[in-house]
């Protein structure tokens, strides 16, 4: 090894500077500026992070990380993390640590306390004995130790061995604060008074190295901040988002379940769900048809032969289910996109261009093999029923035919009452000749028709060169889920290579065969990832034309009042309101809470004055006041309410 | 060989005779008396049909087959079929002939002429031979050759061929009448003259064996008769049958179509049938809930360890689709019934006795593996969508349960105008006690509150011991298709298994954990199946509330009345009447002949008149004349229309 005297280190501005061999992150961060030493926490040495206090032994490319960036913050994780999991050493020395993560949303320390769950109260504890690491203003030392020594320290915890067996070399590094030793793993403060903030946020179950067959570990999440105020509003947030998020709104209000035993990303949808889902369903088949779509059913199976003709056995194969054998040579395949069943459908007939666009739609079943580790609620699931339609247009109707789709499609947000959405155009890279089939004139045009069609409509886009799929551009409609994953809400896509492939033809006005385009379209994605997205954005209360139930009457005595209450109930229910009369006879109190948790958007109340009156007292979700107003003005209300989220004409 | 010189045979009355050894059925006939044996044609010899003719060399039960038994057409069918495979060779001397069979509802005889159809006109031909056959009066003996002659002979038809080698023994018996010599197959008239009546009715493609990899052949169907007024009558009944079945008018109407090489039993349904199955389905699914049950969505597939523990994959494996194997051991399973998957929704909560009646209903979608000669348009299919429905009850609600579904089926009956079914009760046996689970009291209470309910509603039906499933006894409704099979139209059926099985609770008034029952019940099968058996009792002319089009409006000229014809067809659409504006332009006499043949229920015609006066003239599906009427008394009477089908208050 070639001992040097001084190295050279370059920095993101390009320049470069020689240092003494052996200096370290902090020394460059203070010979650049003693405010800039202050901030420094670690740097990142060709793109690898590495400690504050680490000599660095060669050239190379240098940048200073400091408390407000991103990796700044992982550091300050991992240090946290780090004394979480002594902390618990200390308070069960029998406990076995598994993995451990940290990164710009968190951390996580996987733990196994003999298949007992960390309770609240243990996290509580937890965290008093982090605080008191911190107070300590300990050094954090690295020592390596050998691998031997490594195992033997770790003999009766099966995952770290595993973990120190993992190390690459002989030598495996370890933490020393204070008294304690600890595995480490990535980059790390100096000292434990350089962790500030902090906050255990909750325990989940997760499988030893994610494999279902290894045991179930109890992950321990929590968070950390240099800042008070940076803590507070990242715990504001997860609040939020812990309150829109349609998997814990989905289980309040009873809307699915996924119960992975009987088949991951396979929901059932409680009555609850299925009201919302419905409800969509016949909205947009019913809008479909007014707009000259015709909805068919196509089945899920087909023989392996139609994906092995439109390209998706070849292109698109791992993420299809497997193949069933029916004997004879027969193989059936669960269906992972709906265009060649609907092409079946164009086929079955020969097509004039008169009857151009011609508009198949269908809610669509179709299947995808999503890794488990990636299924969520209804948003990543196995199985979907998507809106989907495709529309085979003569190629001079290509924008008319996209202007109408994006029309429709504007149409259906402003009745859902969708707002947050961008649009982005996907173009080919002209450059990558490889990828997209070699037609420029095709290209160009098509690209030109839909950046003219959104020009003319006024619609404000993102174009993005070299994301179109290698058949044809299109238009995705992107928002943000209540993670903060960014999600494609509708869709449309032109495709000239089905047709090819299909030799898909129409008969023109001269008599003659042409090449239809075929569009693929979307409006509102799958019913699960509506529903899941809708969920989120109303915040589980849904208006009342979603509503699984949107009335419920409260009798203030079943005795007295419980036959007015049903005879109330019966003109709604023949009005087609879903309406249910609450005869559990608990506390009033209690009942109207329970229809707020619940988010019913009309509740009422019927006692002596009512029935004397022929009114109710209707108090609706959200609101601390109820109102008086007779039972028919109730009933006119309502429908009224029920039909205003058609948009249509105003 | 023992000879006996006198054989003895039993008669169905239990008289036995003597008869000197050799004698034939004809002599016994005759013995009997003179009509009989002017009647007789063959006879059955413990329970084998023999010729009339044939010597009887043993003692055994004897019955006389005459002309008027269903055997005695079964005799003369075989020998029809025989003529018209001497009838092929003597016009194509190089045709191979494969399988023939003949029975009650008439014959058929495969060939293969070079992979050439058999025309109509070569129809015609054959024909013309078997008549001059059959006025030739010969006689049709039976001779025995070796099997080495009898190949020898057959050395050009592989098919023949196949079919001598199968024969056991070492002799195979040919017909020889006059020059002619072929293979015999089953009991023969004597006498070619006694062929009386005969029609060839179609060819149709089979394959040899069955065997979709085997050759195609061309099958030749046809039926015979003693008199022509019987053969009159059968030919009317086909007529019928073919004006009925739901695959030819589903053809016409452009309801729907399978493409055995995409998928054999996996229907497209077009955009004409999509409407009809859309509008059962909305109706179906408003009927249940407005009647108490809870609509769901639960998935195709699930973990095959679903169907192990429901007992489906012990007892229904060869039903069932096979597994996809997903990696890591999961394998998962496309249903083949909705049963588990409504009792996850069950048991996805505590349920309390204040719960129950618990009624869980689903259009579940399912997968039956069915053998592909089995499959028929939508009548018999491999994916189908059930209107299913689970109902949880306490024991003591069963009898309640039945009469309420029972009440419910009854009406959708009326709603679809369906009056040809039949009930039928299945018991188990007592006696099968292997088949049957064995709890005495569970199987007379429950069949007792069965019966005891049909009696109360004024019901008729049949019962049948040993057809229930061994789990719980049932009420099937019986329908006919036009082609005569028996279907079951609608199924409610007890279940003491499942709730075992899956260990299910509800929590009764006293607190304690008790164990529900489950009853499956249908209203109307399969959408596939309702569809297809509304087609063929409706004969295609849907009513007005599930005709795929109810109006199609006939401009005069399209250039001066096409505007008004325009307008209307905006009014009708915004009142959700589906109508369509014909501009082909074609003569009206032709057009209207043409909704005429779509069975369209209302065709409008507007010319100078009705532009005028603001009226139309109407003509309804199958009416001669045309009534004018104002444009909204119209609006009025088609609404009306539409509306009628509910007989909820009548």
């Amino acid at each position: 090894m070639k001992i040097m005297a001084s190295i050279s280190l370059k920095f993101p501005d390009g320049n470069v500077k020689e240092f003494a061999a052996g200096t370290t992150p902090e020394d460059v961060a203070k010979s650049i500026s003693i405010s800039l030493g202050k901030k420094a926490v670690a740097a990142k040495l060709d793109g690898e992070l590495i400690d504050n206090l680490t000599p660095i032994a060669h050239d190379g490319s240098i940048e200073i990380v400091t408390k407000s960036d991103e990796d700044g913050l992982t550091v300050l994780r991992n240090t946290t993390a780090a004394l979480v999991r002594i902390a618990l050493k200390k308070e069960f020395p029998a406990i076995r640590l598994g993995e451990v993560s940290a990164d710009e949303d968190g951390f996580y320390v996987d733990t196994d306390k003999d298949d007992q769950q960390v309770s609240v109260d243990e996290l509580d504890a937890i965290a008093v004995i982090v605080e008191k690491l911190i107070a300590d203003k300990a050094a954090i030392e690295r020592v390596a130790i050998s691998k031997d020594d490594a195992l033997a320290k770790a003999k009766d915890d099966p995952y770290t061995t595993d973990l120190i067996k993992a190390v690459a070399g002989d030598q495996v590094n370890f933490l020393k604060i204070g008294d304690h030793e600890i595995l480490s793993d990535g980059a790390q403060l100096a000292n434990t008074g350089d962790v500030k903030k902090f906050k255990l946020l909750s325990v989940a179950g997760a499988y030893w190295q994610g494999k279902s067959s290894n045991p179930m570990l109890q992950r321990i999440y929590g968070t950390a901040f240099y800042k008070q105020a940076d803590l507070d509003a990242d715990l504001a947030k997860r609040q939020e988002a812990r309150e829109r998020d349609h998997r814990v709104i989905g289980n309040q209000l009873d809307l699915f379940f996924v119960d992975p035993k009987v088949g991951a990303g396979l929901p059932y949808w409680m009555p609850n769900g299925a009201t919302i889902r419905r409800t969509i369903e016949r909205y947009i088949i019913d809008k479909e048809v007014a707009n000259g779509y015709q909805h068919v059913y196509t089945p899920v199976l087909a023989n392996l032969d139609l994906y092995k003709q439109s390209g998706h056995w070849a292109h698109y194969r791992e993420d299809m289910f497997p193949p069933m054998d029916m004997g004879d040579g027969e193989q059936l395949e669960l269906r992972p996109m709906n265009c060649p069943s609907h092409i079946q459908i164009y086929n079955h007939h020969i097509r004039s261009y008169r009857e151009l666009p011609l508009r198949i739609a269908e809610l669509g079943m179709m299947h995808r093999y999503e890794k488990s580790g990636a299924l969520s609620g209804l948003q990543r699931v196995r199985e979907m029923t998507l809106n989907d339609g495709h529309t085979f247009v003569a190629p001079e109707q290509i924008q008319d035919e996209f202007k109408s789709i994006l029309d429709l499609m504007v149409k259906v947000y402003k009745d859902f009452d969708i707002k947050d959405y961008t649009f982005r155009l996907s173009y080919r890279d002209p450059k990558n000749t490889e990828k997209y089939f070699d037609d420029d004139e095709m290209w160009n045009n098509a690209q030109k028709m839909l950046k003219g069609a959104m020009d003319d409509l006024g619609l404000p886009y993102v174009e993005a060169e070299g994301e179109a799929a290698f058949y044809g551009p299109k238009l995705d409609v992107q928002t943000k889920t209540a993670l903060g994953n960014e999600e494609t809400l509708s869709t449309i896509q032109l495709d000239f290579m089905l047709p090819e492939r299909f030799d898909l033809h129409y008969v023109g006005a001269d008599g003659e065969e042409h090449r239809p385009v075929m569009i693929h379209r979307g409006l509102v994605s799958t019913m699960e990832r509506f529903t899941a997205y809708l969920t989120e954005i109303y915040k589980g209360a849904f208006p009342t034309w979603l509503a699984p139930k949107q009335v419920t009457i409260i009798p203030v005595s079943e005795e007295k009042h419980g036959a007015y209450a049903d005879k109330l109930a019966a003109e709604l229910k023949a009005a087609d309101v879903r309406v249910n009369v609450d005869k559990r006879g608990e506390k009033m109190g209690y009942l109207i809470r329970d229809a707020q948790t619940h988010k019913i958007p009309y509740t009422l109340v019927v006692g002596e004055d009512e029935m004397a009156n022929g009114t109710v007292s209707v108090r609706k979700y959200g609101e601390e006041d109820s109102n008086s107003m007779s039972s028919d003005a109730f009933v006119k209300e309502i429908l009224g309410d029920i039909a205003s989220y058609s948009r249509e004409d105003k």
